[in-house]
């Protein structure tokens, strides 16, 4: 690990539909009846935000781009100038989606209320692909991450993943559901890496994957297909990296646990962060993106939210992730 | 009732601590549990935005001025545009209060969460009234309307009236609790108009004030301690009028009403419009001012939030209110 990213161009996240969470804290939550909230905190997020965030702490320089509405872009937009994250998102009119969390003192409970989001097409997915385009050179790695808006199309991952790819770009996939069953299915250009959890490689499978067998199974199945790293995250059991290298299990260093909340963006910008080191393409390179991506899931966990520590704490910790290579 | 204002410039409305009402649709509202909002509606308000409002449908030029936190001032901007009200509101860091309605299909109620608000002091008062002392003519009405947000001491209505009464402008007061009390028993000018309605004639007084006729005692009080034009709002019965000209009690014509919210800032709306036209001044004017502004809460029932029909349906009104001479 050099600290140094090999490329010039910043990495880019991509964010088709992010999310403003709004905690509102109250002493009791009593339906029908008038409340005074004692606080509310905003926390602009979405996977790509959030990796974004994760990769700035890092030191990496990111680009952050996806559709944002009008309305309520000033959560964000803080974020971005704290982080000295590059915003190139695209606005549309409306209100990024809110998902409302009450959380009541007295109870000790959360109460959620997601509101609906912005309604997006294929034409505004178009220009976002336009703005990555204009940002990246070959090798850059390219996260999408997340889910659709409504009105876009599932395949619209599986869509930009084969533009730019034949860009050069390297395409890490964070997705679920239909967007990444499509992306997986292509007839185009597959991820360079894709971070499914358990649920969603079993998903992908149609089947149940019940033992770490199974996962490395089907994970390595998706590497004969054409996925470069594939990476199954276990939570507190770490996770499995299978790449042209051969496949590794990492596993977390003890660390207290503050909050998992964003644990799995700090994954995925671990393996960014391993890939901008030269990771990935190689045998040896797995191991770095292996103990990067842990290493910054574990970081993450002693902080609210998906920021991390500085560097030394993160390089301390990736020095003692314990890797085994499986048969 | 000419149909035109009589000054060149326009009526002038502020609002210190405008709010946001933030309308939430849900099926059944489940303390603990995960929701998907059905809808979410936003409506700027305030009572000085609910006034410049109807007057903008009157056809009355007016500018909105006060604080706004530049985190969530879309809804304002959006209704400004839509209305054609111009927008000399200073913008402060952070949020406008936002109050949360969630509406509860099943059980068909209503669950409030009212969030805090932007902090102010009396430096942003002061910027406020820089601002409106830079817009106003002698004679033009200045509307102070509402509370006051947290770190603004509670007698600066009292300054600000007594500031732009000299500067020659006609001050309504549409405000109650500690404001409106510091404002009336100011040693300076008192406000050219109020419109408090029978509680808040009852905090002023310290006594219950169970009749019409006491009302009008209280109100007639004020008057003779210099506020021009003292209108007591009684809700579905009307107004009482107290001015120069006697006292006047303005009864609703029968409309079907949909909704109140709102009504009070129309019929203070109606009050300035009043003043616009040449009433409140003399004897006659007070009837003006009476059919406008009964007229302007009566059309307003018709309609959710403070929304006008046409002038037409408002001037049909206007001379179907009825007048009585009150001794």
């Amino acid at each position: 690990m050099t600290g140094e990213p090999v490329g010039t161009r910043p990495v880019v996240t991509v964010t088709l539909n992010p999310a403003i969470d709004q905690t509102i804290t109250v002493d009791a939550l009593k339906p029908g009846s008038v409340h005074r909230a004692k606080a509310v905190r905003h926390n602009a997020g979405g996977k790509g935000v959030n990796v974004a965030s994760c990769l700035a702490d890092w030191g990496t320089p990111v680009v952050a781009t996806g559709l944002l509405g009008t309305g309520n872009a000033a959560p964000f937009e803080a974020l971005f100038a704290a982080k000295g994250i590059a915003d190139a998102f695209l606005r549309l009119p409306g209100e990024t989606r809110v998902n409302i969390k009450i959380a009541d003192l007295a109870a000790n409970d959360t109460t959620d209320i997601n509101l609906p989001g912005l309604s997006a097409d294929a034409d505004a997915v178009r220009r976002v692909r336009e703005t990555v385009l204009g940002l990246v050179e070959p090798g850059v790695p390219v996260l999408l991450a997340g889910s659709l808006p409504d009105g876009v199309p599932a395949d619209a991952y599986a869509t930009l993943t084969a533009e730019l790819t034949a860009a050069g770009c390297r395409v890490v996939l964070d997705s679920s559901g239909a967007p990444l069953a499509a992306a997986l299915a292509s007839t185009g250009a597959l991820p360079y890496c894709i971070k499914p959890n358990r649920h969603e490689l079993e998903d992908w499978a149609g089947r149940p994957l019940p033992t770490d067998a199974d996962l490395l199974d089907a994970a390595r199945e998706l590497h004969r297909r054409g996925v470069a790293v594939v990476v199954v995250s276990l939570g507190a059991d770490g996770a499995l990296f299978v790449g042209a290298g051969g496949a590794l299990h990492g596993r977390l260093p003890p660390v207290a646990a503050l909050s998992t909340v964003g644990a799995g963006d700090a994954m995925v910008a671990g393996l960014i962060a391993g890939f901008q080191q030269g990771g990935g393409q190689q045998g040896d390179g797995l191991e770095t993106v292996a103990r990067l991506s842990v290493a910054f899931a574990a970081a993450k966990l002693g902080r609210f939210g998906p920021n991390l520590p500085d560097a030394a704490t993160v390089r301390a910790l990736a020095a003692q992730v314990a890797l085994s290579t499986l048969a």
